[in-house]
């Protein structure tokens, strides 16, 4: 082994204990002017090299100013917190450097991807799922909306898109990677139709089989439906039953985006929130939020196993020489070389097992309800609504939501992000850190009341 | 701090320095019969959890199981090796767990990858580069052709592609994923244009310019010329310069796509390779090829500033909240959620300096020159032809190379690769990894022998 290799290795406990203590005691770091910061932390490239501990030490005092995501104090998304069995799994997957297209090359780290793919289809209801990690939800839907769109017009990927309009149906409270990749897929975004959402943020199926009859009698193709398990504000649940039935009646692709909600699947008494899920023909599942694994960690599951690969293969004899299909999942890959994501899911399925998951996810929700129920015994905050799942949403009663997020950060008190929703700007917390304590929640409270009494 | 995380960490440094003994003490791990691996490596999905310790056991035997890509017998993919400072900062970066689409969240990590994006556009000559980190060469260049496609169609992205021939050229040599890529984006892999090579490997300027004047000539939309630096098999050049004349004179988007060549623009000597890339309109270079930084580390230049953003960005209030875009780089990424993989080439960067880089390249060459040495010189070996850059293609006169990689695996005594050249098969050796010996080189040389002499 190189020495600087073993030295930089023989540090790396103590430089993961000093940046992971920084969580207790810089929780959120103070706010850096981007025109300074370059020359304040020394991070330009230099011309000469120089020796492994210095440069160890400059990384640490960059990750030490780097806002910190899991710390009690993070609520500005929908990850937080972290794992000790993935984390560590995940560094030495990053270490290992096994590139996921072929068993020749990731031999075990496939087959794990496989009994992940297998097993989050099964919780989905998919028997015979086909799916791939991908690197984040985004581009998770963005291969559900290829393969619906392959559905519609089955030539697209030899002969391209033929200009008739294609269309997709979206809710209003969808997330925007759906809109970002019917542009990118060449369907074009006006034909994005959105869908209006009931008082509680869930698109409603009346209006979606009214918007897809319209365009079929007038010469428009529908192309998909997305529907969202767990929207990015609110934490809402589409009913995807009945959005199966207009599928279903009117013969389009029915895609559940369930990056953020698809963790409920694991809690036996919450699965109820996708039921109907089974009926889907594709479901995107990023485990780097619920489920706690580090960014990024997403799966594309499609009902019928076989459509991946036949959108996504390509003949490189260069690159696939033995085992089957089945064995190398760059053939059904958006990617070629692709980092081992898998790895840190399945050590923390080791680590807690399936039930030891749905109990993460109850505490969790308990979390969010305790939040919810603080908010609406005080009689300065004003919540907007009971939660869906662990997103809480409220206002500190005749104060700009956006400015006491933004002082909240400046001040180092929190971080956490607003949102609008029906006109009304909210913050918007997720309890997604599985390590929050009720102390946690209080904190933040009084901080909003802090910040919001020195705010017109 | 959680005792189980404090407890993962303290066990960091052992478990990572025991994994990387590994490349010395058992650099070609025993091939597993995938039908029995998950039974005898234990890797079912528990109900119930387990202790921290017993998971990381279990995650290291795991990994001592996986192939190595970076002990000095691994020659299979054009990664290869381990960087001290790089494999310490990303194991780092995936602790600190910051989603790169705010400056909000990731901070100075932002202000990193904005200098990364400057100083490589600076060295492929786009002077006011716009940029962004992908993951991977593929969806590097996926997003290439996407500004190609607008360039030619400025209305697709909102009303979708029109049904009219959107015409791609690349090489016969050129990577997979640009035929990839035009199927996605509602092209037509139909429409993806072959243009053939000369004997090194390089794409023909005289047939490619027939191409899109007999194209245009029938009423086709010329979009998007793919040239490669450095291609997949052979490792050649394609000839910018005479490419760039062809498309400024049928003006036509030029990409390059240098995932693994781009890397030559780091020497001084070497840079000629690439004369011509100024004038290319966008560009792909993979850090985590021949930079050796842990996978995956690719960016995407645009030439332009502006041209990604107005291709990918969306507004999402709930998410871009302050900043400008330029400290915002979700607004130009094909993602939502992003890992961090600026760091590890920070860091390297640190470590080596520009310097440092050049010089990693050249002792690359020469060991790439040397086993081309010795094949040339060995009466029972057959070299295909000089190496252009780091892969040297050849064969064991009269033996089959396909059957003697698979063997060479099989004994546990080198993992190598074939590819198909002219309708040879050919061993295809990449020797990126920066520290191997000329022992290693002879040692491959002399396996290979030994293989072959059991072969028909």
């Amino acid at each position: 082994m190189h020495d600087d290799l073993a030295r930089s290795l023989g540090r790396l406990s103590e430089l993961a204990l000093a940046y992971a203590q920084l969580d207790d005691s810089d929780p959120v770091r103070p706010v850096l002017d981007p025109d300074h910061a370059v020359d304040s932390l020394g991070l330009a490239l230099p011309a000469l090299g120089m020796d492994i501990d210095s440069v160890l030490d400059r990384v640490a005092r960059v990750l030490a100013a780097t806002p910190s995501t899991s710390g009690p104090r993070f609520f500005n998304q929908l990850f937080a917190g972290r794992d000790p069995a993935a984390a560590v799994a995940d560094m030495l997957a990053s270490l290992a450097n096994n590139s996921m297209y072929t068993y020749k090359v990731a031999g075990p780290m496939v087959l794990i991807e496989n009994l992940l793919v297998r097993e989050m289809g099964r919780l989905a209801g998919f028997e015979d799922a086909e799916g791939v990690f991908t690197p984040g939800g985004s581009l998770s839907n963005l291969a559900a909306l290829l393969c619906a769109r392959n559905a519609a017009v089955p030539h697209a990927r030899d002969r391209g898109v033929d200009g008739r309009p294609l269309r997709v149906y979206s809710s209003a409270d969808a997330h925007y990677s759906i809109r970002k990749g019917v542009g990118m897929l060449g369907m074009g975004r006006d034909n994005l139709v959105s869908i209006p959402c009931d008082a509680e943020g869930r698109m409603d199926p009346v209006a979606l089989e009214a918007a897809v009859v319209a365009d079929r009698a007038t010469g428009l193709t529908p192309v998909m439906i997305n529907a969202t398990a767990g929207t990015t504000v609110q934490g809402a649940f589409d009913p995807l039953d009945a959005l199966a039935d207009v599928a279903e009646r009117q013969g389009v692709w029915l895609h559940v985006d369930g990056a953020y909600g698809g963790t409920m699947l694991l809690s036996e008494p919450r699965r109820h929130l996708l039921a109907g899920l089974h009926r889907a023909d594709s479901f995107t599942w990023d485990a780097h939020k619920m489920m706690g694994v580090p960014l990024v960690c997403s799966v594309i599951l499609v009902r019928k196993r076989g459509l991946l690969t036949a959108l996504l293969n390509e003949s490189a004899s260069y690159l696939f020489q033995g085992d089957t299909d089945l064995y190398n999942p760059g053939t059904r890959s958006l990617q070629c070389g692709r980092r081992n994501d898998v790895l840190k899911l399945w050590a923390a399925w080791q680590y807690h097992g399936l039930t030891g998951f749905a109990a993460r996810v109850e505490r969790q929700l308990l979390l969010a309800n305790q939040l919810a129920d603080r908010v609406a015994a005080a009689p300065d905050f004003s919540l907007l609504r009971r939660p869906a799942s662990l997103n809480v949403c409220f206002e500190l009663t005749g104060k700009p939501s956006d400015a006491i997020c933004a002082r909240l950060h400046e001040l180092g008190l929190a971080m956490v992000g607003h949102a609008t929703v029906n006109e009304r700007c909210v913050i918007r917390t997720a309890c997604v850190n599985p390590d929050l304590r009720a102390e946690d929640l209080e904190a933040l409270l009084d901080a909003i009341r802090e910040v919001g009494a020195t705010l017109p």
